[in-house]
Parts: C-alpha cells; sequence; structure tokens
C-alpha cells in the first residue's frame, strides 16, 4: 500500500510499503480516508526535527486522520464495519501514574503518529487501539473528521481555563487552532470572544465562526482595542495561539485581574514575561500540551456547535500530490488555513 | 405608597406605607416596575412560617423584582436615572468570613427581602446598595427583569455542579427554576438535556426552551427512559427541581458513575438516600442555597441564550389584585408556571 | 499452596489450590506474608453476599495484604526480588472512560479481590501487575504493609473533600478507617480533628494517634459537643465511618456552613436526609468509593506521619486458624479493631 | 504620638503626628507592638518608588505588625481591651466584583499600609477595622505576631498550587517568605521539601524549620541536585522566592511533568520562560499578588506546625532607631534574615 514517507528535509515521496494486515485483539484495521497538515508536520518536512525529536530514519508524516473501520479485532465493541471513525493520534503506555491520573498526555512511552520515531498517519490503512477510536455521528459531514485532532486540542485548552458561561475570551491567532478554540469557547457560553491575527482572511473566517470582535495586529492597536471593547475591564481568559514568542507578554497587557492565560501555540525561542505585571494582577499562565480525554468532547462540539467548521479546510490535495501539497503548506496563499491530504 | 403586607396567614393587602426618601452614600432609590411570585411567598401566604423563618409582625411579600432608577446617591458610578434594573435581593453584611470568601449566600447577617422579619419588595419604592443592583441591557425584554432572581440561582447550581460542554444533564421538574437550569445547562454546552413533571404544559415549555428530550414521570418509567436516552450510561449531571422528598433517590437512580447532583427545590420532609447506589457510583451532592455573585452571569444569559425566556411568565396581575394573585397562586390552572405582579 | 477458600456461609476452610507459577509480562509473583480481615470480608462470610455481590462458587477472601516479591516478569522495572510490598487490590481495565479519566475506582471490568467472582489473598502466593504493586520503605514496620489498604480509603475521601491546613475535621466512627481517617487529615493540615464512636477502647486508639477531642456518642451529646468546642461554628468537613444509617444527619447537625461530607461507611439501609437542614448551609457529600492514585500517598503518609499506624493492629492470627479468626472477627472483645492473618 | 516617615529617598524620620483618636464603629484603636520590615519597605527607602507606586508625599513606613488592642468600637464582638492581634495591613472596598468573589487582594481601591498614598504602621497607635484584626493565640510566642503577614503570603501561594499530602516540593530563595512557604509546605502535609540560596546561613535556617534538602546554588548544580534527590521525576510544586528573573526557567527545568510553579518574589525585569520545555511538561504557573482569606490559617499554622518560626527574626531595633534599622537592612550582615522595630 501506498504511503507518505519523509525521507529527508524537503523530501517527501509515496512510497510502496508492506499492508499491515488484520487487526489483533482490541484493535480495529481503519482505512484512511483524508489527513489534515498540521505545522509540525511542515516543520519536519522543512527542518527534519522539532526539538530534541529529530527524524533519523525515513517515517510517514499525517497526525490529524479520519478513516472508515475495515475489519474489526476480537474483544471490540460498538463498532461496525464502515463507520466513519476519527483516530485520536497518540497512544499512550496505559500503566504509568501519568495514565492512571487522568492525564495521558503526559505519558513518557506516548507513541504519537508522526512524531519520530513513530509513523503517522499519511497511508492507506492503519492498525489502531479501538479505545482511541472515535465514531463519528452519521449525521456529520465527513470533512470534519481531521479536524477532530485541533479540535480536541481547544477543548483541553478551554478545559483546563474553565471557560464558562459569562467570560469573556481572548484568542491570539486566528488559523486553525485560534478558531477552533472560539468556537468551543462560545459553545462553553463565553459572553464575548475577541480575535486578532495580521490576516484579514483569517480574522473573516474567525467571524464566520461566532467571533464577536475582531483586531488586525497590524493596523489596530490590540491593547487599546480589548481595553475598549471589554469597559476597561480587560479580558478573563486569553488564549496564545500565534506560536509569536511576544505575544505572552501581549496577553499579560490584554488580561484583567484574576485572569488565566494558556499557551498553545508552540514558539520557538524564550518568551519574556512581565512577571511584576502579571504579579500585580495575579494571572494564571497554562502550558498546554496536546490533550487528553478530548476526542468524545471535541466530536460533541462539532456536532452541535451550530457552527460550520469545515470552512477552515479550505485547500485539498490527492495522496498523489502529497510533495506538492507540503510545498504548498510552507508558502501557502494568504487565504489558506488547514490542508487536507484525500486517500 | 403602596405595598402588599402579609398581615397574618391567607391575609394580605395593600397598605399605605411611608415612602423611603431619597437614597444614602451608594444606594439607589429604585422605582419597582413588577415582581414575580415565587413559592416561598405562597408558603408564607399559606403557612406564616417557613421552618425556623415565622412571621410574627406585618410583612412586604416579594423577592424577584425589577425597577427603574429613580435616583441616585453620592458615592454610586455607572447607573443613570430611568436606567432599568434588576434587583439582589439579599444583602450580606460584606465583612464576615463567608463574605470574605465568596460565598455571601451563607452569611449569617444577610438581609434577604421578604424573609421575616425583612420587608420584600412588592411596594413602589426601594432603597436599594448600588452593588446588588443591576443594569439590564437595553435589548433586554423588561419582563425578563424578576426572572433574573431564579435564573441567578439556576446559575449558581450549574456553577457549583460545574456544567461543561458534553454534559448529559436531568432535569427533575420543569417549574420555573427546572426550566431555567435547562437554559442555563444548554447555554453551558451540555449536549443533551433532559427534563421530568407530571405536567405536560410544563414539558412543552421545556422544549421550547430546549430540552431534548422530556418524560412524564406519571406516564413513563422515569429510570428506564433515561438510560434507554443515554445508552445506559446514565447522566453526568442531574438537578432536583420538584421539592418532592422521593426524587433524590430518583436522582441517584438516573445517574452515572461519577455524577453530580444539585438539590435546589426544597421539600418539607427528610428525603431517603440510597447511600450503597450512591456510594457504588461515588456520587457527589450538592445542595444549593439561593446564589451568590450570578446576577451579572444570569444576565448575560438571559441576553445570549437565544431562548425565550419570558415565555414562563403565564399570568399577571396588578398590585391592587395581589390578593387574588396570591389566592390564584395557590391553586392555579395546569398551564400556569410564573406569576407577576405588576406596579 | 494453601488458600482460605469460603465454600459457603460460615464455612471458610484452608484448601490446597495450584500455584500460580511464574509471572508473565509486566507481573510480579508475589509471597504473601500477611493480610488485614475487613468488615466486607467479615460480610461475605456471614451472609455470603453484598448488596448484589453474591457469592456462588468458592471464593478465597482477603484483599488487604502484603508480601516480598519472589519472582520478577518481563519489562518490569524498579523491583528487587526481596522487596516488601503492599499490593493494590483492584486491577481494572486500564481501557474505558473512568479509566482514562483518573477514576479507574469507577471501571466497570474491575477486578477486585475477594469479591465475587474474583478470588482473594488469603493465599501463599499472587501474580499481580507490578503496576499496581507497592514498594514499602525499608525503614517502615511489616506491619504496616496490610493497613496500606484501608489508608487508601482515607486518602482518597481527605482528597475528594480537600482537607487542607486550617480545617476543623469530625470523624464519625473510631474503626479502623475512622482512626486512619483523622491521621490523613492531621497530616494534611488539619487544625483540630474530633472523633466520635460508642467504644472508650476505640476512642482511646483515636487520641493515640493525634486526635485533639473524642465524643462517646453513648454517654455524650455529640451535637452540643461539636458546637461547644468549635465555638459554634461546626466543622469544615465531616467523614461517615460508622455505616449507621442514622449518621448523616448526625454529620448534617454537626456541619458548618459550606462544609464537606464524605460517606464512607456502607450500612444497610437508606440514610435520611434532611435537606432543608443541608441546603440552608450549603453542604456538599461526597460519596466515596474505594480509592484511586492513592497507594503512594497512602506509604508517604504511613512513613511521615509520625503517628504509629500499627496500634490499630490488634489481634493477629496464623493462616491455620483462619476459621477461627473470623468466627472471633464476628464477635470481636471491645479493645479489638484490626485483624490480621500471618502465612 | 511618634511616627516613621519616610520623607525622602534615604530620608526616614521620626515625626510627632497626631493620635488618631478613638475607634469609630466596627473599628478597632491597636497599640503597635513590633512592626517587621519587608523588602518593600527597603525598597520605598532607597528608591521612593516600586513601579507605578511613587511616593509623592511623606508617608509611614512598615506593614508587618501586631498589637495590643487599646479602645474598642461600638459593635466590634471577640476582642478584648489588651488582646495581642496581628493586622491584616490591607483593608479592600468589600463592594467591587473581586472582593464579591473572594478575591478582595484584586481590589482596586484596596487600601494597603505604606503603598502611596496610603500610611503604615511604624507608628504607636492605629484605628483599624475589627475584621481585618486577629486575636493571636495566649500561647504564641508575640514575636510571631509580625509575621503573620509573610506567612499569608506562604498561605495563600500554597493553596492556589494546592500542596498536599505526599507532595515534592522545591523553594527556590530561603529567606523569610521562602522559609514560611516551606514550612506551609511541610504543614499541608509535602512529603520532602527541597530549599535553594546562595548564603548558607539562610539555607541552615531553612534546615532548622523542616527543610528535607539544601542546595547552595553557586557551589553546587542546582538542576542535576534536585534531578537526583528525586530519582529523575524533578519536583509537583514550585515557589519562586528569590525575585530573580533568570529563576523562572530555573523552576521549569527542575519541575516534572504536570507540575505547579508560584511566583513569589517580585523581580524587576522581564523573565525569559522557555515554553517548549513549560509546554512539553504542561506546566502551570501560578503567579502570586499578596493574599486574601490567608490571616486566620497562617496563624493557625504559627502556633501548629512544630517549628519555631521566630527564628527568622535575627535582628530587632526600637524604633527610635529606625534610620539605623533601615540603612542596616539595606546592607545587612549575611546571617540576617527577618529586622523588626519594636515600639
Amino acid at each position: 500500500m501506498k504511503a507518505a514517507v519523509l525521507q529527508g528535509k524537503r523530501s517527501l515521496e509515496i512510497k510502496e510499503i508492506p499492508d499491515p494486515g488484520s487487526p489483533g485483539p482490541n484493535y480495529l484495521r481503519v482505512k484512511i480516508i483524508s489527513v489534515g497538515i498540521c505545522g509540525s508536520d511542515v516543520h519536519y518536512y522543512t527542518e527534519g526535527r522539532i526539538g530534541d525529536f529529530v527524524v533519523k530514519n525515513p517515517m510517514i508524516l499525517g497526525h490529524e486522520a479520519c478513516g472508515s473501520v475495515e475489519e474489526i479485532g476480537k474483544g471490540v465493541h460498538g463498532f461496525q464495519i464502515g463507520d466513519l471513525v476519527a483516530l485520536e493520534p497518540g497512544v499512550p503506555c496505559n500503566s504509568c501514574q501519568h495514565c492512571f491520573t487522568g492525564m495521558y498526555n503526559l505519558c513518557k512511552k506516548m507513541r504519537f503518529w508522526a512524531t519520530p520515531p513513530v509513523d503517522g498517519a499519511l497511508t492507506e490503512y492503519v492498525l489502531h487501539p479501538a479505545s482511541f477510536t472515535y465514531k463519528l455521528p452519521d449525521d456529520l459531514d465527513p470533512s470534519v473528521g481531521p479536524l477532530i485532532e485541533p479540535l480536541s486540542v481547544a477543548v483541553h485548552a478551554a478545559r483546563k481555563t474553565r471557560v464558562e458561561t459569562g467570560d469573556i475570551v481572548f484568542v491570539n491567532g486566528s488559523g486553525t487552532v485560534g478558531c477552533l478554540v472560539s468556537v468551543v469557547s462560545k459553545m462553553a457560553g463565553a459572553h464575548k470572544v475577541i480575535s486578532s491575527d495580521n490576516n484579514d482572511n483569517r480574522l473573516e473566517l474567525a467571524r464566520s465562526m461566532g467571533v464577536d470582535k475582531t483586531i488586525n495586529i497590524e493596523s489596530e492597536n490590540l491593547q487599546s482595542e480589548v481595553f475598549k471593547y471589554t469597559d476597561g475591564m480587560g479580558v478573563n481568559i486569553a488564549f496564545e495561539c500565534s506560536g509569536n514568542n511576544k505575544a505572552l507578554n501581549e496577553l499579560v497587557s490584554t488580561a484583567g485581574p484574576g485572569a488565566k492565560i494558556a499557551l498553545i501555540g508552540m514558539g520557538n525561542e524564550h518568551s519574556p514575561l512581565d512577571t511584576v505585571k502579571a504579579m500585580s494582577k495575579e494571572l494564571e499562565i497554562y502550558s498546554i500540551f496536546r490533550y487528553a480525554n478530548a476526542y468524545k468532547k471535541a466530536i460533541s462540539i462539532a456536532g452541535g456547535s451550530g457552527f460550520n467548521i469545515t470552512q477552515l479546510v479550505t485547500d485539498r490535495f490527492e495522496i498523489d500530490q502529497v510533495a506538492e501539497a507540503f510545498d504548498y503548506a510552507v508558502s501557502p496563499d494568504s487565504r489558506t488555513c488547514k490542508i487536507f491530504i484525500d486517500l
């Protein structure tokens, strides 16, 4: 079967690899339908590494995947052949302290797709544990499938910061994750959501997904706009989704007393933190790493939010065009948000 | 000025009482516009007491009130004459341990309208602390005003039980508070809300306010309906809003493992609790007493829920008909939910 | 090898059963050293059932066990042959929603020792997953081993009710679990711990484990003593460890505003709950079911509390006297608290 | 009466000021006994400002005070003339959103002693609200009195980070606040507390207050020592008490997965934050600003910790030597920790 294998920096090829065969007990065999390209995939493509994770051997890319169930292993309940499913890309050890306490995203033995040396999902078939595979409701647009992964990041961040009815939320960066954080915040009852970006297309996307107020950080003054909009109160919860290392102090500035900040976007450099300002408002800063126990909730939100999140999918490529797709992802059009590879 | 004074059991009269005059520092003078009749008002009317609270002297009834600002005391900011306002009926001491820790509803020096010996709001004018008076948005239907009080109970109960996106919620009893708990739960992202009652009119009201599934407890089997609807999982959060002392064990039965139960409806007798069943599911039971810090959030929900909560107001009387209104409240029509007195 | 097998009501025999052999991957073979007798063991002995759990086939009793490591399976790290270990008696499925969210005590596929049809630990050797086996520090008295199980119940209850520095705690019932709840509460910084019982020997035990004030509920008035001792405030947190169905309302009465109640003792009948009183103080009631993620913390407390918890072990029998031990446990001396079986 | 008035930078004089007279309703008149010198007092002395707080007019210094009750205002209960009391130095408005929700430390109208333009406590008599005055137990060493203020900071930080039994805690900086954070952590059941400093006298102080392991950051490698001591796990909770802007990343490095960090020491510059490292461990960072609802708990800990916290008081001066005391505080001996002024 085919797979999109990263051979080295900027070298991505469709290779013929062995079919994984039939699923063992508690596993499913899933035919992959489509896979979203994430910033981390692009980073491995251009740099061959992310921090300590170095691609030393050829590796299949892709971790935002949906597919259909092809074969069902022994002991699996609740699935039928042909079911449309979203696949949680990280499988933890299930027997360490982090797994036992509900924080399996911190498991040191986690095997996460397309994180070296673990192969990813840009391939025709995978075997996956049934307990990390989630049936999508029949009435859900199949294009939502790969978005469940970034939506789970948003769910996890909103849960850590306890977004609730009446909150005033600020989302810095209106890409895929930023827009999905907005959707989750509105779903959780946020009174107002403010989003920022330097790209007007993305701000328009944000508005079409329920954001109440957008700010272009190049043409407007972020801090004064936020304080004007919030009657001088500042926001309750701020999400950093841009990866810019200057953003943390922007969030500290727009936050009201007692506010919570979530760090989702991952930058390369250290972020300066104005501790005196943060302390005088007693801010809480939550760093976010992937998610745990978020997929079911993400699927419930995808179906029930009332917002059409598939608008985020601006470009689709066939698997045979995967190298072209990644080259495009490196220098995309300004209207591009999420790119899918269809299999 | 006029006031509706409870003289004794079943004796409610319109009396002429002294005008309260101008507001002192940090106070507002408010002209009352309308007042909702609550079950506790009716209870004082028929019984002259609720538990240890005994009406020993004539007392003005009513605590669910809205009005318009007539005069503004020194040191008050943020109000203009003519503002439509909701009035939080309990004023705590602001200097005990409960007040200092954010649980002012438990303040032992609380002065709460129409709780003996404190007079209520069924009168033409009141002086009220600005910090317990809340401006209603201009685009809000004024009839929502008195509903902010029971909506605050719902907000408080949902906060204590931490309703969040994806939850399956059960609300036992579909009167005013039950319906408002449903609205708050949907607003907080509940995936499904199930409501029960023995009155089909109320179940219809519940459905028109977003409830996904209703159960008539006289013609249907509550427990089997809940488990059928939840695929055998039971609910995450259950709210008791009926005041029936048998209801607690019904909630214990419909709850899934790890579920939370809120007691809002206040009955007269002890409730049997099946501790073995509760413990085997490790249920948490939260008893609810009024609310604290809920009015602002309630107003935000009233304006932003997308549900027309004024449907709950089924009957309105003029102040001069107040005795008639209370007699009606004692034996209402089956389609009656909330009764308002207009001034 | 020998095992203490419950053949039927009041029929407990030492039987010769097959040796379990060598441990598979991630398992340990443990030689059992001693096992505590718990109320549930005694209940199965006298009644042959607890609620829906019915002993239909012969079953080995015992779930409070410690032992020494005899053989180490593949893939196990951190253990050496001869290590003294406490054994967590319940092994969950590790792949359901409750396991994934840190509440594995609610796992529906839990296999828990001496809960039908799962055999218990009153036998010479067991194979046990390394991840549910905990090394005891070398400086710990080996007699502490079987007490780690009830201590874990106490740890779990204190965590659910968030006992913290400065709290005033009331523990109803001063048997093994009651005394261990007191120890955990003091360790967590409780300012004062009050314990009650109808047995003066147990109250003396409680005092020797750090309890500040004891109340004999037969000769003293519980409620007035608690309020006198707390200057009329009532307690912050109350633990029910007696199993008496009347106790819940006693706890409601002794609780101060905003207090938390934990239900640990499991009675047979429904407990009346004075909801009006509970609501007027906005009490929270947490029902407790076993524990999750508590063993490591329990071991740390056993070693660091400064209290000699082995005083709770009042009687020890050899495995060959196990029937005699259970008969004694049914009608023990008034000075008896915890009974151990040594192997 | 006398007061220590800051006239300008490095100009501190004993002035004769008007006696405040008798207390109004709900106030006490308190004779000041002793006052601790805090780093912020020294900062105002040397710089005349802290950030946006500028000393424009002469101001009395001092906010860590204890005294004895001299006169009792109307409506005050629970005090007797002669009572030894600790005085909470900040009095909030009691009627804003932050006050109502239990976070009165964030009140924008807070009047806090020796924070311009509010006078402090280095004077003979003060009038103070009874609700912010706390009776010290008769068996408490009066020297503990002024330490209740920094101990309240420690209590607040431990509460925000939820220190609990079994935790491994790291405290960076072993001055007064650092040592008190250690005491509170041990009191809350921390399994091990590690403290660091560059001053061996302070590390010795830390050890004498229960710290299990000390690290001199000049002669030892902090990170490797912490990981060696914690078997490679890192710590659960880390407190920054040094005010060094490099310390945040040190804390990030020593933290284990899921750990919490509290920022207590206030530096002058922005702190670099290694967000990638913080995110990969999903750390939570809590900035701490003074305290709320901490005095009662601090007093309970001062009396019940079993550690002699008065060892922290290394130097005492008479009020007439106050200028000398401040000059000493600017360049203290290496064995100096907390300096008291006695009145």
